[in-house]
């Protein structure tokens, strides 16, 4: 006997038994064909890169939680995310592309987050982006909620509204009032919430904006209506700043492209509060909230940015794109108990021989998948009764049996495991039950 | 300007432009669907786990192999294949599994090898394994060729040979002969191409075989018909011993059930001479080879197994099981020049509107998604040849075009890329084509 190394698996990774794996790849598939029924091309780069590539941006939070790999004298470490690979993989492969350049990428990357309850170290992104040489239209930023609100809605997950914004709104708007540091200023209406409007006043005015410009940025934050009324009611703002005009013309003809791709507006909606915390994003950006799960925060967020691949190649390549963080939504699924797992199987067929019957049930079973039919033969030891409990726990939702009387007549005992019914059918019988 | 970081990945890694990345997923996807079919469960286990675990069993070259990550306290490595992986899970799960326990699992894995043409560190395996408790009929010895030959039929990738033996008769045959040193008998035989007759004659009677036994043993290695042949004559050699006749009964019911399974006689061959170099086998294994591209080697191999978990539970755990090299068989089946890319394509549709037409290339294109008809829009500044030869370049099968005529009289001009034709047809008539 061997000794024994107690078997588990490290902190921060999900691994999921069956049932649930089978629900969690399920989601995994519809992501994945609706990124290509909007003509995405699959990608998918080595999970290791050299660091130097990973860390071209420069290191702060990422470079902490980066795994490095202690192998030969190149430094390698764990992607941290789909979008440095892609950016590599797009400026070294440039000449082979063709742009626009639309691709998904669904994997896992590695981040050596703190241990905490539903923060994972392994996790799957479900990435898309489309990728301009030079310059990208603006409808491209119109596809991506496109792509979001036709995933989301197939995954039955319920209600759910994404949240779009356009940064040159933002920059354009904070600029005319005189505050260059669009950054500090987003920072601080961020935390309205928390400090209040008197606080938010406060802050304002130590980082130097006028009684003035205070008073227009609540006013600005504090439009309401419609998508189209709020568009409408920033156009006559009279603000003459050009960015801010640019980004009011993009977001209004964004929201005009999601009605004409059907989107409901009840999906969509304009809040010029959010703002993505990177300064990567440049123009449109978006954040997904379930409707009744706020508590969850966002599931799927993105943006366009300026130029994809300035650490790699000397080409603008501008860019939108957006991320579901899977593993993470699926955990979170999971909490709130909405993953239903009684119809997680792949086998719709579970023949069961009686001893002496076992090449009887070969044949039968070569005969259901040659029809297409997922199944297969449990033919161990053991009685009837534990076999059907087997076909049970797996949640076959068909058992064929396949003894003396079978063989004889032709004519199967087919059980149907949810309701207990039993007939006796033909194999031609059985086939056109599926 | 940032400054450039020369774009590249590192050696021994797989990376695909986009056609050839859909023509390994639809692979991938076909050997998914199978595996599915014949009744096994997903599983997806960390890429990394504790080095104790991986290492439970011993070294070796395996670990001289190992990536580590050089991360917390922790000794972390990446799993350098699917099989511990999956004896850690089914170890750790064990009161929750249920047996027969049926899975698949499709990844990548890491190992440090040599960098060489060919050779990967970091590659897919595609593995089946059915585990039993305490014991596991023979039947699933024939499942495992029985799906690889439906698998590889619908691969498509020309005529192979699924060769199988049992190791009981190879440990059988050579006990009877008075040779208790079966690994080095099977070493020495394995050379016979290389050396010839007389060179392992040689070498037998070095390690102290009589001249009687190397008799037996030559007859025994050139015993040749058909595979039920083949069976025969090794009952007609009247050897006593109990674990060969265990093997050439396995050998029989596996061949006997592979016929009512379906699979033709011409992909089954019982070879005598493979053993796989694992001693972790005990019963049947098997080797799978392309007939017109020998050079290849095994693309498949696997065999039944006596205890998939000893090292981390005290249980006894039989299984039989496969692993599909996806990433090397891949790789050679392009130097082959037997991936033909001209295919591959995710998109059916691309639709290119005039100048002023984007809305309504939106609305169409919205038709066409509704209708699933995987589709996108082109309407990036540029002349309409740039878009055509976009779509080519893509292997996109149509163009729909839509400008001012199209709108008015709601027929749009559909055009066929391979053979150049143009019809004007309304959305229904172009759904219609699909």
């Amino acid at each position: 006997m061997a000794e024994i190394t107690k078997p588990s698996i490290l902190p921060g990774m999900m691994e999921l038994l069956p049932a649930d794996q089978i629900k969690f790849n399920e989601m995994k598939d519809i992501i994945r064909k609706n990124y290509e029924k909007f003509g995405f091309v699959p990608l998918d780069t080595p999970v290791m890169e050299k660091t130097e590539i990973l860390l071209a941006k420069g290191g702060g939070e990422t470079e902490k939680q980066i795994y490095k790999i202690d192998k030969s004298s190149t430094d390698i470490s764990m992607r941290f995310d789909l979008t440095v690979p892609l950016a590599r993989f797009t400026a070294q492969n440039y000449s082979e592309l063709n742009f626009p350049f639309r691709r998904y990428h669904i994997a896992k990357v590695y981040r050596g987050e703190r241990n905490q309850r539903g923060r994972f170290r392994e996790f799957y992104q479900c990435d898309v982006d489309i990728i301009g040489d030079e310059s990208l239209d603006i409808i491209n930023d119109a596809e991506i909620p496109n792509i979001i609100y036709n995933t989301f809605s197939e995954l039955n997950i319920g209600k759910f509204t994404i949240r779009i914004n356009n940064r040159k709104i933002l920059k354009g708007f904070y600029n005319s009032k005189g505050l260059e540091d669009t950054q500090s200023v987003l920072r601080i209406v961020d935390k309205l919430e928390k400090i209040g409007k008197e606080g938010v006043k406060t802050e304002l005015l130590e980082i130097g904006a006028s009684e003035k410009a205070i008073e227009d940025i609540m006013n600005f934050i504090s439009i309401s209506g419609s998508n189209l009324e709020k568009v409408s009611a920033l156009e006559s703002l009279g603000i003459e700043d050009e960015i801010f005009k640019e980004g009011v013309d993009e977001i209004r003809t964004v929201l005009e492209y999601l009605e004409i791709f059907g989107v409901p507006e009840e999906y969509i909606e304009f809040d010029l509060s959010i703002a993505r915390g990177l300064d990567y994003y440049t123009g449109t950006v978006y954040e997904t909230r379930l409707d009744d799960h706020p508590e969850i925060g966002s599931i799927c967020s993105g943006g366009r940015y300026e130029d994809l691949a300035s650490y790699y190649i000397n080409k603008k390549l501008p860019g939108v794109g957006i991320s579901i963080g899977l593993t993470r939504l699926f955990w979170q699924l999971q909490e709130a108990g909405l993953i239903d797992k009684e119809d997680a199987t792949v086998t719709e067929v579970l023949v069961v021989p009686f001893e002496g019957y076992e090449k009887d049930a070969a044949k039968l079973n070569k005969e259901l998948r040659d029809n297409n039919i997922n199944s297969f033969i449990n033919s161990e030891k053991g009685k009837l009764g534990k076999k059907m409990k087997y076909a049970n726990n797996l949640n076959i939702p068909y058992v064929i049996l396949v003894g003396e009387e079978e063989v004889k007549t032709g004519r199967y005992a087919f059980k149907n495991m949810e309701t207990g019914d039993q007939e006796d059918l033909s194999v031609e019988e059985i086939v056109e039950k599926f």
